[in-house]
């Protein structure tokens, strides 16, 4: 029953020593992702919570597979979304790195719901809408709360980061927000362009801002999925960004 | 094991009955607690990770055993905060309500955070902030997600909103906001004033608003405590409120 309300690489970990038992954690350079329902809320307000569950959990059933087929690990829900982990508590398998596994996994949930939206609509249903965020950076790793009621996560500013960048996603509309930590990592030379995961479209905007009330800048890429899933996907060609991006484009 | 990483109550009421195991749930009402530590974002920003992590457990240490205390149960952590839910998945012991329980509990939680933010302040230490926002409301209790990874946990337009109101509480800096939905509970009778629990002073203002995108306005109450722990707590007697409270007023 443990290894299904927290994942079972989870409970692998913390069963494989009574160090990993003990609040704290441990400094990991890991990607997380978040993903979020769009529009969950006003949906949410005037529907009976026992439907607003069974519809929630058809939702994750579209979702959570797709995350356990790759190497990131899902660390909670968060109602109507999950965080989900790459690289942390363990590293991604030798030639995997974690921030193009992450990025790619956000290509593959955005084309999932895309494809579900057009099964429900057939059926006179509302597509759900998702919106996905990135970010690289490290983190503690371990249990936070209470030795007798702890909760394994991730910890740290990168964490904050990313759960905030899903704010200026829903401001533009797109799909997946991912940040330039995540996207130096996918340079394949530091002065070649980045390679973006097979699924995942060039950024439609980079765009460098002050998040939240936070005191440093940060550069974001935002991508948009094509609109119909007729449209053929771009080849994942090598994209041709400016390296530098002081201010905001249209790539 | 499990009844560490789930409350041992909410462990056991999965155990009791292979229902409580399936996805979905039941509708229960309950009240919400939303806990969040104030200011732990920009504290973040510049901190080492395991060190946030590690501070962040010293806080957990102070809060999480007052709740256990209590006929509230701690659902899941939200990195700087909590949700407790207060009268599910089972009902309070016979004579408790869950919204009284509640707002005792948020009192309880202000008055700690204040204690230990003199302990921090004579050690040299940032004393810690925190904001409480209680709701009652209908909310389906069961488990979200996949059969093969479920979260126990409460979902509904009742939790939303509550996450909601923590907004409201920061903009007016007070370290409690509950909603009337719950303080029209306190009410020994429909037309006598509420009675506020012991530790919870009268409340400084109320205030109907619609919450976010929510087409429904809200009528909520919030607390400050005395501004400093000698100041003798006012005693917990029957509150003068307006029976009904169309627009804002400071009571």
């Amino acid at each position: 029953m443990f290894g299904r309300y927290v994942s079972p690489q989870i409970r692998d970990y913390i069963l494989q020593d009574p160090v990993h038992q003990r609040p704290g954690g441990t400094l990991r350079e890991a990607t997380i992702l978040f993903l979020d329902m769009r529009g969950s809320t006003v949906y949410g307000e005037k529907k009976d919570p026992v439907l607003l569950l069974h519809d929630l959990n058809e939702f994750f059933g579209v979702i959570v597979p797709i995350v356990e087929r790759t190497s990131g690990l899902l660390y909670r829900y968060t109602g109507d979304g999950f965080l989900a982990v790459f690289g942390a508590p363990t590293s991604p398998p030798p030639g995997v790195d974690h921030a193009h596994a992450a990025l790619e996994t956000a290509g593959a949930l955005a084309h999932a719901v895309r494809e579900s939206g057009e099964r429900r609509a057939a059926q006179g249903l509302t597509a759900w809408r998702i919106g996905c965020s990135v970010h690289t950076g490290y983190v503690a790793c371990g249990n936070l709360g209470t030795a007798e009621r702890p909760d394994f996560t991730v910890i740290g500013d990168a964490v904050n980061l990313c759960a905030k960048m899903e704010e200026g996603n829903k401001g533009h509309c797109s799909d997946i927000v991912a940040s330039a930590a995540t996207v130096e990592r996918l340079r394949p030379t530091p002065t070649a362009p980045p390679r973006f995961p097979p699924g995942v479209p060039e950024p439609f905007l980079v765009e460098t801002a002050r998040i939240g009330k936070r005191v440093e800048p940060t550069t974001l890429y935002y991508f948009c999925l094509p609109d119909s899933s007729e449209t053929p996907l771009p080849e994942p060609a090598p994209a041709t960004l400016p390296r530098d991006t002081a201010t905001a484009s249209r790539a």
